[in-house]
């Protein structure tokens, strides 16, 4: 498997450079019988697309999807999807090949392959993500729909959010541009990002994901781990540089008999689903949804550090530029947790001689 | 892929349960001819193993690594080399089939196959790490010699080291048994370990890692960047609970004029060697060794952040636990940043069409 | 890897349904900086469209390419390589959703998936194998240009091929359009064809392919030898019921004095170009280009045997059916080959330490 | 994923020289719960032992498996399976580090690689087998009971086997030396293969396979097809030049009109068992048990064409090498089918959404 292919059982390929034909995905391994819209799709696109409010690039993309192939009727056919978005508003002009930006993958990528399409960045392009977002909407057709993965920008600079209801919906987290959930926060933020614009300067920041109703032992030990998947699915997004479980800082500063305080020891009662006492005891308040890296049926918090979008100075105000990447971000990263947990989901069918044999 | 197997290129399959015949590794796709004994493998394990110092568990294991394949008159073979280790200090009966332990993968593992190895965590135990040692010290053999990984404990419970020399090695790191190279805070942590193995408390922290000499370009974009699968594998073992590069957290929080300050715009001089300016101009002070998922050469900083031990109370004063794993983590992260490049490395080497058409 | 996916190193995804939006490949694992157009996969295309001949469906699809990425100024980026071709002449109204066609995919498909694109037979179409000749001629660009791909008809119904130059090229096979390159006996086929169209009757054959200027050591054992990657890829082409390397039935039958006689025994001076006598000594006349399981350098010979088209009686009249799917399929089967070679090519890169250590 | 590993979902990697430490096989993909006994891999490897007959080596390799990891308590666990044997009897003095033999793999196998095991053949002897076998055990338990794999030898050199019942077992193979159940056939090859041993001689010949009992739908379109991996692997066996579905041969010659008689046209009756008349119609006589590449449930016939053995003249007369092996890859082969349909099988869980959603 080279480095365009993801997952092994829910398995996504994507193509395309960022002022290329066309940019894209092949999905194979989707199950037969399942039902699918280029609506859906379209609709996951369009919470990435650019150009949707004051504090995102002005570049509008249309990113209209087409669906090739896989899909009959409107349910799946077993066979490969392959979704295709052309490119339109390029303007590679902006571009200039003997440039190398700094900060951006230009020199690495001309030194590993000795050549790029240096047009806005080729394939190292943000806009690489288009075919992240359309594969994650396809494995969310595959996901039980009790599993629900929703993120939010927990922080953008120096802002946090602190105000987040339990049962976050993204309908919630969309009526905000900069999809901060916490309106006290949201306001401070995107007058931060409208200075940001103005100065050329750009933020950071963390995307939280809340991952929930997930099945109870998902994952496949020892390097397929849930814990470790996630996280490597989320690095793989530009500008991310850290993923934590919860608040691993936080974590790694508390005593033993602290972390684990309220596991009441053995659970060993038949039935108990999965905790040993009536609320939720045997589940370490830190366990975040994952033990020994399976998925245990509990909420799984992920956080996501980004550092601060890389165009800055005089570039970043033509205003083609995010100051900052993290709202759009989101549907990203949410996209890869879908199909990383598609592609588990899938797996675990496979476990036990029973279900098959 | 099943979950036992890791990388594409450089491909371990490990096996063994904790208190089963053996453990061990096959490796497949290390290149013929590379100089290999059994002594460099011993080594690598002796760095792992259990019973080292008053700080880590009384188990001890031995751990004699027997090579059944792959290596021939002291040279690799092109064939899948295979390293096993035997177990001995077993005492499963130090456990109880009925009995899950909270904060172990024992609930989840059983609810998940239906059926488990209940002597001491079977696969899920800490033990299945010593394949990776082996398959990293076979990693380390065929990278190139320029590329240094090298582990340290920045981080125990509260205490942190600050003075850590540039230029560490691997012998500085183990001549402390908290493998924390800064002897003051090596002494503090020392102390606080002893007091939580007589208080059965236990203590996370944070191994930093730092990978010199990595050659330009290093990474599949864009499911397999460096960025993506590095920390991928550290997170999948058992405690990490996060992974940043650099101090992904500081680094999310900074404004981008001053995250990129030093960055001199463009690169477009030939000839440059990956900057802008006679020091390191070019390299955003951020990029940690990355750019665009992908390495340019210079030191890569890796953070893994690890929760207190699980076991804690009664059973951890028995003196067959760890109070805390992260010194014995070191040379495991360590095998798994080697395994990880070994990949990427001979992935690299298909990436023109000069090199081999 | 799932089933629509080809190679480990040279890695193609094809897509599509024949009644479909469109058929497609991507191509994952094409070095950087090779020459690769349009114009090339068209021409590879033009060989494998119906409509050419009397002799085979008067189906007409045109079959244009269009490269959606991984491709700029003319040569390869190293990213993966997206081509599409869109139907047109689809005709699905000849198409009946509750008929199964005996002798085909229908039935089998239905069951496993509960669902099938009865327009044509969707994905289990010969049209399919358009992604197959797509990737076949990106793979001829990775392959060195010593590498020569040639097949042909041997053998059509009972008219069998004699006359055969061994310098054959492929435009000489393509001068005919039964594709056998043998002025007789294509004479006697042509007629056969014809006739059959007329009855409503069909035929199988044998494609044989010539395969010269391997490179020495090509394979990758135990599983991956050339010997069985071969075949399989060429068994995995609908119709093919089997595949012989040289003429396996006869060679089964030698006696292994007479088999091997001419092979002076053992091969021990150093410098000898793979054999060991001036001529071709020490290898093997069966050896057929592939000694244990790896190419010596030799020729290699490999035989199809096709079953005779499975559409028979009055639907066979109406025209959209060829008679024998030989010829057509000669562009296919050496797509196939080409395929694997290339991975094969592009693995042997990693065998040895020197290359790139 | 490199050669020395089979399989997608059921998968095995297979490791050893033949006069190294120890050879084995790791099985990762076996779900949990299924009976597995050393007993039964002992068992099949005995089938596959040398030093059983007259007609075979005297080398007497004992072949001891030791079951090192994924069962406990005579179950799976639902982690990697790890086998080894280790070597005894290995003579390799009888080998010169100087002397390539011909028609074996010695020279390109030292051409790739520029070193090799020397002692035997290393990793391209026929020992090699031994791990096939010893996967073919694990992968049989994970079949469904119904599935029967019964091979023997349909011909050695030129004499035929031609009364073989239909309901043949492996113990009525297993009755004869030769693995030939017609019993007059059995004593003339017998004799034949006496005299080759006394004359330096040896033989080739064809292995038929008879897959019962296959569910239908085994087989993943369009490169993973049941026809093509069943071959391929077959293929990937020494001295296997060529594999056919039934008698290809023979298939290639016929009209369409007789090939196909009896195919009573459309299958379109709801509740049909795969047929369109009482007895089998719908199954063409030439299917083969597949159709469009996927099992039918029908019985699949499988031919595997042998070369003569490569050992001839005056080394053949040493005593130590099979005159002709076909006997001894009847359980070879057999193992390569059900690694095979074991992949497939469980691959199948996952073409619907229904089964797991």
């Amino acid at each position: 498997m080279r480095g365009n292919t993801f997952g092994e059982f829910f398995s996504v390929t994507t193509f395309g450079e960022s002022h290329g034909i066309a940019l894209g995905a092949i999905v194979d391994g989707v199950p037969a019988g399942i039902d699918l819209s280029v609506d859906q799709i379209q609709k996951a696109l369009n919470r990435r697309r650019p150009g949707q409010s004051a504090i995102t690039t002005s570049r509008a993309e249309g990113d209209q999807v087409e669906l090739l192939s896989g899909v009959f009727e409107g349910k799946t056919l077993g066979t490969p999807i392959c979704g295709i978005v052309r490119n339109h508003d390029q303007r590679s002009k902006d571009y200039d090949p003997d440039y190398m930006r700094a900060g951006h993958a230009d020199r690495v990528w001309q030194e590993k392959y000795g050549i790029r399409d240096w047009r806005g960045g080729g394939r190292a392009s943000g806009r690489e993500t288009l075919s992240r977002v359309l594969a994650g909407a396809i494995a969310e057709t595959v996901l039980p729909a009790e599993i629900r993965i929703v993120g939010f920008a927990r922080q953008i600079g120096l802002i946090e959010a602190v105000n987040i209801p339990q049962d976050l919906s993204r309908e919630q987290v969309d009526e905000h541009s900069t999809r901060c959930p916490d309106p006290q926060a949201a306001a401070s933020i995107e007058q931060d990002l409208l200075d940001c614009k103005a100065n050329g300067d750009s933020r950071g920041g963390v995307i939280e994901i809340w991952i929930d109703g997930c099945p109870i032992g998902l994952g496949e030990p020892v390097f397929r781990k849930a814990k470790a998947l996630l996280p490597g699915a989320l690095m793989s997004v530009g500008a991310v540089v850290g993923v934590t479980l919860g608040d691993a800082i936080e974590d790694s500063r508390k005593p033993g008999l602290e972390f684990h305080k309220g596991v009441s020891g053995a659970v060993n009662e038949s039935g108990a689903s999965g905790s040993t006492s009536p609320d939720r005891a045997g589940i370490s308040p830190a366990a975040n949804g994952i033990q020994g890296g399976l998925t245990n049926g509990e909420r799984i918090v992920l956080r996501a550090y980004f550092k601060p979008a890389s165009t800055v100075g005089s570039m970043a105000t033509t205003g083609r530029h995010d100051p900052c990447i993290v709202p759009r971000a989101v549907p990203v990263l949410e996209a890869m947790c879908a199909m990383t947990l598609a592609d588990l989901f899938l797996a675990a069918r496979l476990d036990r001689s029973s279900s098959g044999g």
